[in-house]
């Protein structure tokens, strides 16, 4: 059962665009640590704690409103679980940031570098798609990226998994180090393709 | 919210069972990969791609003929997410293709190969199950049936991970890829028991 | 939609209640498993798989009585996930007791010791809360303390992760089954926050 938005609704896009902005923020600090030594290193991965601690309180504020809130643009779970798969994401950047900071693997494998920059991509159309949700159109386009970037960050994933194991990498402490990181990043990666499935079951349920 | 059958409805039931073939044809070639070499077991990697492709068109057919329906023979949703959890069975079985691909482990364990017979009378039972949906009847044969396949396929986990820390594999990088593939399987079984659930969960809203 | 409750619905809280303590028993027998050697080891790893089946027979029975139902006191699916998770629980606790059972690592860091404590004050809180499910009132204390142990738990699990990589293990081997156990000691530190996050959903749907 569905509500069609009325103007005092608005704040709920608001919140959801404010939690995809989390993400997009998250994946930018993921970012400036590749290239990051010592004490900015340490920094960045506090920024990226913090980051992660707003987007906690951006999705209780949801969680918050939808219980005070008689009429919503959509079903009440349904935005709870958009704004919680939202977080996910925001996690599972941290986490890696922490797992590049535990490592500190010597020169990271270019398609690192490449998942990064796609799971940066997906937080940025995953920001972009929020004010749609308010109009439901336009949302197609949105999904059908993210499935495309996560193809693309899993055939990365596919290709790293084949390096780690070709016979370059001749400690077995960093074979386990390496292949957390990339499953790290491939969660990242999935994490966004779940909140574009939620989108799509809200499209689903509108329709 | 729930719709009783009408007679236009009946191709949701062909898509789902279409989907669940998918599995069946990707636990088969599965099977085919364990006896194949060189040049033959490329050609059977590439047709669980294929597979997986073919399962991904079938659910996004799912999804398309979902929105223009009125009337659906259950919830929108439900038919969705089952349509989803179906194509995730093909997806975790095509993983353990390129994990067996990637690791060309000498003598897999025959635990492996019971795993894997596990898995595909699994996709059986499941492809069996999706013209039932329609009368909803003898399907908790089915669930029933999954789930003891399940803790059989859980129970091979168990003794092939035992095997693995025994102390008859000396190499740690052997390990690592053993543990990989086994946690493969182990994903793969587990997706059918979700797709079981799934089933589970209509039926409880369709009493 | 859901029904307030009615006399007879009573027996679904004590359904619930009755899973919640089966995650009590296994949390309780995990920490006893600490502290054990030789056959007593064994023979509460035999236990723990008693509570793990018995928790899963509670489930079913769930099922079984939801079908038979009319009117429930939530959502039917809402009551057959909840239990669902709770069965998670349970099974994550177990696994980690066979992980434990066969890794037999020497002397346990005081971290993990922590996180069983932790998942033992989960498993606590979470029967405590299945019977204010009927009233609703002060679950929020529950997922509030839910959260804030399972943040607890994440941060051990980072301290154990960083101890593992520090230099001080050697043997790769070594370094894998303590990665595989505290993995499965966070897995069952989560299942108890994905059950908080289903009771608030129902809140969330109740409100």
């Amino acid at each position: 059962m569905a509500f069609r938005l009325t103007p005092s609704d608005t704040s709920f896009f608001d919140l959801l665009a404010t939690a995809a902005q989390h993400g997009v923020e998250a994946s930018r600090l993921l970012t400036d640590l590749l290239g990051a030594r010592g004490e900015e290193a340490l920094r960045i991965t506090e920024q990226l704690r913090d980051v992660e601690a707003a987007a906690d309180e951006t999705t209780h504020e949801v969680v918050r409103k939808v219980n005070a809130a008689f009429i919503t643009p959509f079903d009440h779970v349904d935005i709870v679980e958009l704004a919680a798969a939202i977080d996910t994401c925001v996690d599972e950047i941290e986490s890696v940031g922490f797992l590049i900071g535990l490592y500190r693997i010597p020169d990271l494998p270019a398609d690192v570098v490449a998942v990064i920059e796609i799971i940066s991509r997906m937080a940025q159309v995953t920001a972009d798609a929020m004010p749609r949700l308010q109009s439901m159109k336009s949302l197609d386009d949105y999904w059908i990226e993210v499935n495309r970037l996560e193809n693309q960050a899993d055939q990365l994933y596919r290709r790293l998994l084949t390096q780690i194991f070709d016979g370059s990498i001749t400690d077995p402490i960093q074979v386990v180090q390496r292949k957390d990181l990339i499953e790290g990043l491939e969660r990242a990666a999935d994490s966004f393709e779940v909140v574009a499935q939620h989108v799509e079951m809200i499209a689903v349920k509108e329709s």
